[in-house]
């Protein structure tokens, strides 16, 4: 799918605002892949449509959750997860968007997993630091994406970690997993 | 058990610093009992072996969790948490407390997990704050486990993350199972 055409069926789905972080997002996951060698199209359109559900109702997604049978511990933790994984169903249903790499990028860029390929990690990543992000520790994540993928996504997910801690939210355990994979991949350890 | 007896056994498997460390353990499982109303008995014994396999080789303890089938898990993350469980085995064994509470507080007591009962979360507390322990904000998490046993529990998981991930060690899943389980509580929901 063409960049203009893409962006003309999110822009529908989306505020102003969303749809400039997703521009942004967009801009920053392409300059990724090109610096780590991934697929700059699909990194293109999983960035695109990452938001694609972001404002959804919570009772559709939550009907979308049970009827598709998702993970369902979903529904006990922070509603704010549910559009990532309803987001990559809806735009393989609604969009036609068919590839996988693209629907898992989509899927897993707010939570994260243990085992992330490239491809997630530029969407979880762009999606932390584009240009439009402004808080404490930023320009240092942004520096890390330029020269060690894996250190900038570690990096994302412990202070991810650590706001939520300190806002007293509960914390998706493929959170936790992403930060366990990431820690003992660095110690040469398999989780 | 009587006390004299317990600690004759455990000074035996200890140094002297972790000696007093077991002592302060102790005194603050037992003033946590009466204040909480748990069985005072319990919380002495539990506190007095919550360290009994602390200082056995990490081989001895490898071999223990392999062959008790014990949570495989575990040999993946850092090896201070073995002496827990392996603990809990070696006090039923080797000291003879078959009592279940007992050995699940011990077992339980450097992890946490989810749904702690009170016996685990007051021995994982006292071993926490007893007054030996001097870091910042164990005065603040004192001053809970006087008034709130669940809210001191979750301070205490809380920066025991907060610190595993400031020196970039991975974290056991039941850790933050734990600190899950007491924010959901907090929030009124079900993990």
């Amino acid at each position: 799918m063409e960049r203009d055409k893409a962006l003309q069926i999110v822009k529908e789905q989306l505020t102003e605002r969303r749809y400039l972080h997703t521009i942004g997002v967009m801009e920053t996951a392409i300059e990724l892949a090109q610096n780590y060698n991934e697929d700059e199209k699909k990194a293109e359109l999983a960035a695109i449509f990452h938001d694609y559900a972001k404002f959804r109702p919570a009772d559709e997604m939550k009907q979308i959750i049970i009827e598709q049978n998702m993970d369902n511990r979903l529904l006990h933790y922070h509603v704010e997860l549910w559009h990532a994984p309803v987001g990559a169903y809806l735009v393989k249903t609604e969009v036609g968007i068919k590839d996988e790499d693209i629907l898992d990028a989509i899927k897993f860029h707010t939570s994260g997993r243990e085992n992330m390929n490239k491809l997630e990690k530029i969407i979880y990543l762009a999606d932390y630091i584009e240009p439009g992000r402004q808080f404490p520790g930023v320009d240092k994540a942004r520096q890390l994406a330029k020269t060690d993928l894996d250190e900038a996504v570690l990096y994302a997910a412990k202070h991810t970690i650590e706001f939520l801690l300190s806002k007293d939210q509960s914390i998706f355990p493929d959170t936790f997993a992403l930060y366990n994979d990431l820690i003992m991949k660095k110690e040469g350890k398999q989780l």
